[in-house]
């Protein structure tokens, strides 16, 4: 057996790997940090619905380079770690041995699959998505002759691919137990908005609606039943079902997982022990707001934890840690941005906090006469005593995509809406809303007035 | 005289007037508020530039509605304040008398001409850029059957005017003192690319270069010399040297002004009497970081005083008045987005602040294989001890417009380098930056590295 010995060993080679390597060698440019991930072409996660249709159109487009972190010096290596020994800090591939004094557990995700559909997952024809370049081409090579295409989820995932199919012309239906899709992220009224474009775009959505079995002829799937006894004809069937933490590697060695399943972590992504880390989706994690266990899993918020983690390996370099995950995501639904952070109001609801809401329609340009103008429209959520900003919803153009960025900043900075009042915004005819229409601001507004 | 009654009485329409108004009445619903303004049609201020062009093509596509200042219960008048009794609480327009409680000067600024242009201004075919509808009227028409358009002045006025002249064939020369573009807004390397560009449509630019004289044929003007002497034939000259406070009438009444001519207010817009106000361009201002006076004039930090005037008429409403002015600026040139707030690193030295900056340059979309993905630069300028930003600047595509507000943001809420690090976002392959390189947060961590 081979034997290799590092300072940092990371496990894991996506968002959470990376940036935790590169982070740990820009702090400590004199240790020996090793990355170890198990596949030679690592996939952008987030971009892989696009590789389905016209947008890149194959996983090939949508390699990330490991250029960023061999450049700043990190050893980087292709091989799977089957075993952890953290009394002798010491972990194993088949063929090697590493020696480590600090390890970070990076090991991501792996689709969720329920376990009464885990026989039919077996099937020919039923896929899922994991962040795999090969599984990806096998799925997509088997889709390319098929046409009717079933998507088990309506999450952003399974939302996002089956646009890309539908697209391109295949006869797409999504199915979600939920009332609404992407009800995660959105209240009805944005869900509805997403809804109506989906529809559009020749989507059938089965909401409200779950998979009662999986039918098949020769162990090749035929169709979905939902429990309603509606049979869905469909030569391909996609479980976009969520994600788990993959932590098979992390419970053998000892290491405490949290509810959810993801490693127990604290603040600075340390384990009890540590010199034990683990980042991103295999780490266990916490809302910002409730400070319940969450299930959020986002590459944006990995990296977060990432630079937490880099650089606090041998000594705590900055007092703020990661505080909690807030859910911050954005999508585009044919030609609307859509984009959420923090607790929606259903969530709100269901931990009973006391919010405010206001929400605000206005248009992207000003005046509304610029001709690339389109609606949009933002929705805030307060605490009701304190005015602080916990969550929003938008709807609008491309700019969406920093713009609930915004957000995201005032939640994390605590924000009421009373310094909002006052909040100073460069705004320009073919870039933003008007001065006087600010959405973020017009939408605290409304709730400072709907304050008790 | 007619004799008319009001609780509030604010003189001036544009933004700062209306948001006044508008705020005033939310939190007042009982009083009756009063706006007069000079002219019946009010352009959007910063709209202007494109009825020069395509984009809007005339003034009637941008005239800011009336509606919803008067959808909210204050009354309109159209009519001129001639002179103010603060004593007496009354103001005079040629037939009316008008008494109020409280008074919020909304005047705005009116273009600066220097002294030694004042003769010239007058001749035919020389222009300044007021905010009226009449005379961009009256300029419109005339550059309609001209070719040769000199402009002196490169700020945002002159460069946006000046765009859209040379994209619509004519010959456009802008001239400016300083050696570099819109130079209070951007450090020289973005200067530089935005320079590029009004090159590439056409425009002759004379950098670092002043205006000797103005000549003229018959009282129409044919030209302008340089002082270097070079000669610029010209059918139109446009005086784009910035704006002053329009303050005659408050001057007359007695108030305060300020340095560079603003009415003199405290954080929530109060004059020395707590009976009258001065909001917007007229206003003097300070600048948030330095609190040196400013002279930045904008609709959107004017609404921002605006609304801290509004909601503090009769009681202090909330401990956050207006706490100085940053200045906060995007625009188009061709297809780039060019965006700036807080300090320039010009400006850190010019008034002696220990900085550190940091510029990341990548996409605005990921992988960068997404086809409308262009290239996306940030800057952040930041204190070398405390690490807290203090200014930005940054070059992209649309989605500029709210990335310098995330920017603005973390000016105004003293955000450090070292909380960006772990700054959570939502990032999409369509809309932003990949997670890994998001621009603020590498131009952070850049910075960190650097500071002492």
């Amino acid at each position: 057996m081979k034997k290799v010995q590092c300072d940092v060993l990371v496990i894991g080679g996506g968002p959470a790997g990376s940036i935790t390597a590169i982070t740990a060698k820009g702090h400590n440019p004199e240790k020996e940090i090793l990355l170890i991930r198990e596949d030679k072409e690592q996939l952008v996660p987030c971009a892989i619905p696009y590789v389905f249709g016209d947008i890149l159109g194959s996983t090939e487009k949508n390699v990330a380079s490991c250029a960023p972190v061999e450049n700043t010096g990190v050893t980087t290596m292709v091989g799977v770690v089957d075993e952890v020994s953290i009394e002798n800090k010491k972990a194993y591939t088949k063929d090697v041995q590493i020696s480590f004094d600090k390890l970070v557990f990076a090991t991501g995700s792996i689709p969720f699959v329920r376990p009464t559909m885990s026989e039919a997952a077996k099937l020919e024809g039923v896929f899922t998505i994991p962040k795999s370049k090969v599984k990806i081409d096998q799925l997509k090579a088997y889709v390319d002759t098929k046409q009717r295409i079933t998507i088990v989820g309506s999450g952003f995932i399974g939302v996002e691919i089956g646009l890309e199919f539908a697209k391109s012309g295949k006869e797409v239906t999504i199915i979600d137990g939920a009332e609404h899709m992407l009800n995660t992220a959105f209240d009805v009224e944005l869900a509805n908005q997403a809804e109506e474009l989906a529809k559009k775009v020749g989507i059938t959505l089965e909401l409200g609606n779950y998979v009662d079995s999986i039918e098949e002829e020769d162990g090749v799937v035929t169709g979905v039943e939902l429990s309603g006894g509606k049979v869905i004809k469909s030569e391909v069937v996609i479980l976009a079902t969520g994600y788990k933490p993959d932590t098979d590697l992390a419970k053998k060695a000892g290491l405490k997982l949290a509810r959810y399943g993801g490693i127990w972590v604290d603040e600075y992504m340390r384990t009890r022990n540590h010199d034990i880390f683990a980042v991103g989706d295999c780490a266990a994690r916490r809302d910002f707001i409730t400070r319940e266990p969450s299930k959020v899993m986002l590459a944006s918020t990995s990296v977060a934890e990432a630079r937490a983690a880099g650089s606090s390996l041998y000594k705590l370099k900055y007092i703020k840690g990661f505080n909690g995950t807030i859910a911050i995501f954005s999508t585009v639904i044919l030609d609307r941005a859509f984009a959420s952070a923090g607790i929606t109001e259903v969530q709100a609801k269901i931990q009973n906090l006391d919010i405010v809401t206001g929400t605000f329609e206005g248009m992207n340009r000003h005046p509304a006469t610029i001709p690339d103008a389109v609606k949009q429209s933002v929705k805030l959520i307060a605490m009701n005593h304190s005015g602080r900003i916990i969550g929003g919803q938008i709807t609008g153009g491309p700019e969406v995509g920093e713009l609930i960025n915004i957000i995201g900043l005032l939640i994390e900075e605590k924000v009421s809406v009373y310094s909002l009042m006052s909040l100073q915004v460069a705004t320009h005819p073919l870039l933003t809303a008007a001065p006087t229409n600010y959405p973020i601001v017009k939408a605290a507004e409304i709730i400072s007035k709907k304050m008790d």
